[in-house]
């Protein structure tokens, strides 16, 4: 089974491939593409160990020069720092700008190794080579890429495509339960935000909280119709200036509660699934989505295994607080993301500070 | 005197404005681009202390909330630290999507603030207000943003474009002759690769060396020529895949030049000059350009009152060494832009390492 996506921009085209086990032809994949013949691998060293061989194997089988940089796992090293590494790293292989560095890994890896492509030498070929579920289906597709700041994640950044975004479902058997999760939160978005039918396929499977208990045909159907809902709405508003806004829902709240727990103890799709439950209710309060379909969305949150409860410990003003950093934040007005039905939103700021607090504390 | 020269991309466009005496009215021309209310203006402490007042009363007249940080002025803070010292400014004053920076300095200047816009938030308004001539006909123009890595000019960076480029020629009076003379090598060179008619105007100019000797009306029109012929160019080529190459005349050896000397003892312009003169001689030993020809530019780099020698300390075998670690060097081969007569250029790789060792021996 095997899927080809194409993404076609105003100044720039690639392919996202999605196939069970195509690991090892990478090579061959890129041999296509008409690049230098110097590639730096960037990966985190857990994921390295698994995968690493596999890719450098193909790649030097195909003719291609092959570098590789580990980082650390985790947002603590989405930082500048790392970038600045990346950037020694390929000062010291000379790479030139016909060469390429490519991401193998989860979002933090793809984020940062496209952020070091779009801005070493002004501008590099990037690979994206996603290694978690949520980097499939969210973090490698639709060309944003950059680090943290210190006071805020994904501050600092750019747009940049990739030249290719080649996905083997079967890496996923190594990704821990809680990540797999954290991915189908994602999945479970593009059914409320753009796939009513998505959702619909979600809702029918008995279970989908481990990815043993998923089908290898329904595994890649998820991923394929995820990455097609976010190609959708990315052609047509690359840089963010509409539409691409829905690809937030859930993310208004989810990153205010994944930047007060410090990125550690919430991850970013328990954030979001949180941030979709809440963004259910506020739309159900202001009367313009049903009851019965807010719950039929938490259900299937529920159904995945993510946690419907906010911490406690969570203080709400923070919060509050918080959504006034967001980098969507217009004019000071915090915008909220809103379903109306499974399968459309409408984008919002009319959201009050009071309706916010109400909806938190009903999630504690 | 006023010059409007509109500038049309593939998926922007804005406009360089050249008019004496305009810099009081950069607010009124900012408040026609639609941008958010908050402006930060990044400068060094000595143009800030001749303009800064200007510039920050004209853009609070218009109703913008402005914001200042100024940074030590040269290469040597042209740096990662000092972008990442912009970002904090970001934060701390709450840029948004919608905010605006402002570079008001020469090149450093404006390539750093550049790529704080391009990189914060991925990507704010951007505004040019350059006050070096060479700022004005070279690095203001065609999108070139980015730092110096420490082994390398200009490595990290991004292409990005400002939403207005704005020039009053009069603040070149408070300009260092030096400087000056670094921006009139630029001048020269639209004059040999692109513009003969300009080329021909500098010619029968009696003096060039000093901004007193030129006439208003003819400095603008030096600087409204090569502009345009900058703007022509990088039309056609945004992100130098192409013809852009050729605004590198000179620049190849300029750039190890500078590099080896540590960026400080030769400027930029000079270096440029000796890369000319240097080209010039390759172009004519290759029998591809007269030595009537050659002799009429390098007379004229002397004219402007530039260096026509290259120091004895400079070690040549360094100087090749540092060519191949070139931006612009593909697959090992070092480009270099070569006149056929004034006005037009070819690209070639196949200057040998001899022929540029012969000639630079030749010139010190």
């Amino acid at each position: 089974m095997s899927s080809v996506i194409p993404v076609t921009l105003p100044h720039t085209a690639y392919e996202i491939v999605i196939t069970s086990g195509c690991l090892p032809q990478l090579g061959e994949y890129l041999n296509h593409l008409k690049l230098g013949q110097k590639i730096l691998v960037i990966s985190n060293p857990e994921i390295y160990d698994y995968y690493g061989d596999i890719v450098v194997n193909s790649l030097i089988k195909s003719g291609f020069e092959v570098y590789t940089h580990l980082i650390p796992p985790g947002e603590p090293y989405k930082t500048l720092d790392s970038i600045a590494q990346i950037y020694d790293i390929a000062f010291k292989n000379r790479l030139e700008r016909a060469s390429t560095m490519l991401a193998l890994g989860g979002g933090v890896i793809g984020d940062m190794t496209g952020f070091a492509a779009a801005t070493w030498l002004r501008g590099i070929n990037f690979i994206q080579v996603p290694t978690s579920l949520l980097a499939m289906v969210d973090a490698s597709i639709g060309g944003k890429t950059g680090v943290n700041h210190p006071q805020g994640k994904n501050l600092i950044g750019a747009f940049y495509q990739p030249r290719l975004v080649f996905i083997d479902p079967l890496v996923l058997k190594t990704l821990p339960v809680r990540e797999f999760r954290a991915g189908m939160a994602e999945v479970i978005k593009y059914g409320v935000i753009w796939d009513q039918d998505l959702f619909n396929q979600l809702e029918t499977q008995k279970e989908l909280d481990t990815l043993e208990n998923l089908e290898k045909e329904f595994l890649q159907t998820i991923i394929t119709r995820s990455c097609q809902a976010k190609v959708d709405v990315v052609s047509q508003d690359e840089k963010e200036s509409g539409l691409r806004a829905i690809l937030n829902y859930g993310h208004t709240l989810g990153h205010a509660i994944e930047s007060l727990t410090g990125y550690n103890t919430i991850n970013h799709g328990e954030a979001v699934g949180m941030g979709m439950i809440a963004a259910g209710k506020i739309a159900f309060k202001l009367g313009m989505w049903t009851e019965k379909e807010s719950q039929r969305q938490d259900k299937l949150i529920e159904k995945i295994g993510l946690p419907i409860t906010i911490s406690s410990s969570l203080n709400i003003a923070d919060v509050l607080e918080s959504l006034q950093m967001d980098k969507k934040v217009k004019a000071g007005k915090v915008r909220f993301i809103l379903p109306t039905e499974i399968g459309k939103v409408i984008i919002s700021d009319r959201v009050s500070a009071e309706l916010i607090e109400g909806v938190m504390q009903e999630l504690i």
